[in-house]
């Protein structure tokens, strides 16, 4: 079983509550990645709701995560046709730690127009970009991540022009991507930010929403995201995922603090 | 008082219960528009957090509403320093039609670092902008709208080049914006497609969530709305307003599903 499925099993202990339990192979520091407990979560609907993938997931993160066991109570507010509601408090202890609302779908069953007036970014196969690994975390480890070679000089601390990342990635175990898991790669790079400034603090997410558009085919999953208002020390990061033959699959958007870890006042 | 303030005014019942009334005076066709409800809900969060002012707010849309009275049950999930987090369900005789969930904040006392890569559209003032209304429904006439000259023969028929509509806009009763009803022009615009394609369709929402930057100052409100990706039928609008001395004062995206009314399925 991969990394992945392993440390965001769930058990199912009563009509509304199951079981977890949060590993520390995805911490960021001392702090499990939230993408990585959405993706708990994500999986307690899969059980909970009448539809199996997620169609648009929001989590609020009120609390910082701990190491151990967690409880996932799961409602389910409403079941349609096509797509059904739920909700999900993430507990540890007595304190609740994330709240997420989502809406489930079958993903292979939407049908409707398309329409598209952006693509992804143009970029070589990821066996002609770069892997690299900006914050040797231990969250880090679980992906193989391919910079752009734009990115080259990154490293060894040029800065690029804008906060932006543009990378493929995969697990590094050889998990294909699904939809589930893109709520995790939807909060898996480096704060884009860190594209433009180096690594010059830390960025809380306060809230994260991921739109799935589509199964992703197997395959590195091809990246963007990027930041265009810190005001206040209150930044956006906006991120696109492409599959391996360049189907959008999500969009996501999440609102994070800037941070200098001396003082945890905002910084730049 | 403003109709904005009459029709999102809630009267406390105990301690987690509110009530308010759904006008028809916010109506798209014969539903209530969602940014409306949505600041309905948003005003109870303002006597029942411990912060006034949004921060980040995201509402799945259940069911449509109805007018007439409405019960809101709000939570408070966690009170921070500087932050507040609650969630809040709208209820119409014994159904859900809204859950949302927010953070609360000062905006007035937020401070951090800035650093901005994008900035609001280049528009000539209001007054030389073209008061128009598109969709000629109840709602429209809540706002002044005015679109910037390019959008001149929209109209008369003719379609943009890309799905976006960037508009001047403030309430028509002189009432001026604040952080609340941000939440609000968040979701007063005709849907982005529409300025591609014409009214061609209905698109209602399934979740939106709106980030609340700044205090706007008085004046009309410079709003920019556009939809990229339309794929089997869902298509998100992502929306930035600014105030009228160019601050950004929010950052608003939903996932909204494009529907051709006559067959109730996905048309263009």
């Amino acid at each position: 079983m991969s990394v992945f499925d392993e440390d965001t099993a769930v058990e199912r202990l009563d009509e509304e509550s199951w079981a977890g339990r949060v590993t520390s192979r995805w911490n960021v520091g001392s702090v499990p990645n939230g993408g990585y407990v959405l993706s708990m979560a994500g999986r307690a609907f899969t059980q909970a709701l009448a539809h199996p993938e997620p169609l648009t997931v929001n989590a609020f993160f009120l609390a910082k995560t701990e190491i151990g066991d967690a409880r996932l109570l799961v409602e389910s507010m409403r079941t349609g046709n096509k797509i059904s509601f739920g909700s999900a408090r993430l507990i540890q202890g007595e304190q609740e730690k994330m709240r997420v609302t989502a809406a489930y779908t079958d993903l292979g069953a939407l049908e409707g127009p398309e329409y598209v007036e952006s693509g992804p970014p143009d970029a070589p196969g990821p066996e002609h970009c770069i892997p690299a690994d900006m914050l040797q975390v231990e969250f880090s480890k679980r992906f193989d991540i391919r910079y752009l070679p734009a990115y080259s000089g990154l490293l060894e601390g040029e800065r690029m022009d804008r906060a932006e990342f543009v990378a493929w990635s995969r697990f590094r175990d050889g998990r294909e991507p699904d939809a589930l898991s893109l709520l995790l790669f939807a909060d898996a790079f480096p704060p884009a930010l860190f594209s433009r400034f180096g690594v010059t603090g830390w960025v809380p997410t306060v809230e994260l929403t991921v739109q799935v558009r589509r199964r992703p085919v197997p395959g590195y999953l091809l990246c963007r995201f990027r930041s265009r208002y810190l005001t206040d020390g209150l930044v956006e990061e906006d991120g696109e995922i492409w599959d391996s033959e360049f189907n959008l699959v999500a969009l996501s958007r999440q609102l994070a603090k800037f941070r200098i870890p001396e003082t945890g006042r905002g910084g730049l």
